[in-house]
């Protein structure tokens, strides 16, 4: 199989923590792209119309986008405990990986603001829009996290790159004021594919 | 059940499709709602932290979203034929699934770009961006439209929200010169499911 990802998009984190918490590392290559919406990137514009990363191309040729996908089909090739749970559980996993989507797709589009767009055409109502989002997000995580106990699915794995990104591109937001989060993340961060992946 | 959708949401459509070709429409009450970035929902808020639209409660309480785990849900309630296959078949339809979000995801970025943001603040180079991933979305959509036939499953769905929202709010974008696609959304554009859920 073959990734394009990048070290800093959250999302190919994701993707890149499923690979190594399945033992299907050694079945890819992680091909590094960079990529924005004002500066697309002509090969990966090849194989994803959309121009984004994680795209996964599989062993058959097929290309997987988005991220949500991808760890769904990795999921399906691991032989081992499955990260997206089967029955009812499934809806509240689908759910929780939703909202950490959702809280990367607004912290992306504030870093996109903050750090691509020329400083005359930012909007500051935008980028408060977005951390409202960010923060209720943040709050209904910090909500849950007593219930996951020791458990490392698809949902927390999101969690893992929600908070991971807020240190990587927003160190001055203080989410660990919620106590119960600050202390999950404590403890997840020291696992061998959350080290591995962490941006610089 | 209890869907908060508004009617000029492409995503919120594709759940209002999925609801009445499903048969389950009897079932949910749809609750209309404003909402946008910049003007967040006190009551939708309650219900989902990212106060985004669509949103389902479902009959035990729990709130589902975003708009591909609902139709998921939704599709798992079906006695009838399933709009999301099982087996290989799964992954191309929920990598169309994607494409067709991330085309209404650029789409949307260009509404709230062209019609929220203040004119000062408007980045040309950003809605072209956009742009250039909705006409390659759409070129690949031309390019997979002959492979349909008559399946109208959950991509289908989402190509068929495009091509409305795209007329709705961006009537000046020849999509129709993709003869295949033009062809193809002539069709299903008479279906009872699609017909209730045009955008006025």
């Amino acid at each position: 199989m073959r990734l394009w990802q990048n070290p800093a998009s959250p999302f190919a984190r994701k993707v890149r923590i499923v690979f190594r918490e399945s033992g299907l590392l050694p079945r890819t290559e992680e091909i590094n792209v960079a990529v924005s919406p004002v500066s697309p990137n002509a090969d990966l514009a090849r194989h994803n119309p959309l121009v984004k990363i994680p795209a996964l191309q599989t062993d058959d040729g097929t290309v997987l986008y988005d991220s949500s996908v991808i760890c769904e089909y990795l999921d399906s090739l691991n032989p081992g405990a499955h990260m997206l749970p089967a029955g009812a559980a499934r809806w509240d996993a689908l759910r929780l990986q939703s909202l950490c989507d959702g809280i990367l797709d607004a912290a992306v589009l504030c870093r996109y603001e903050l750090a691509v767009r020329p400083e005359p055409y930012r909007w500051n109502d935008w980028v408060q829009g977005q951390f409202t989002k960010i923060r209720s997000g943040l709050d209904a995580l910090a909500t849950e996290v007593p219930s996951w106990g020791s458990s490392f699915g698809i949902g927390q794995i999101g969690a893992a790159c929600v908070l991971g990104y807020l240190d990587f591109r927003f160190g001055d937001e203080k989410w660990r004021e919620r106590a119960a989060l600050a202390t999950w993340y404590d403890s997840v961060r020291q696992r061998a594919s959350v080290v591995a992946t962490t941006p610089a």
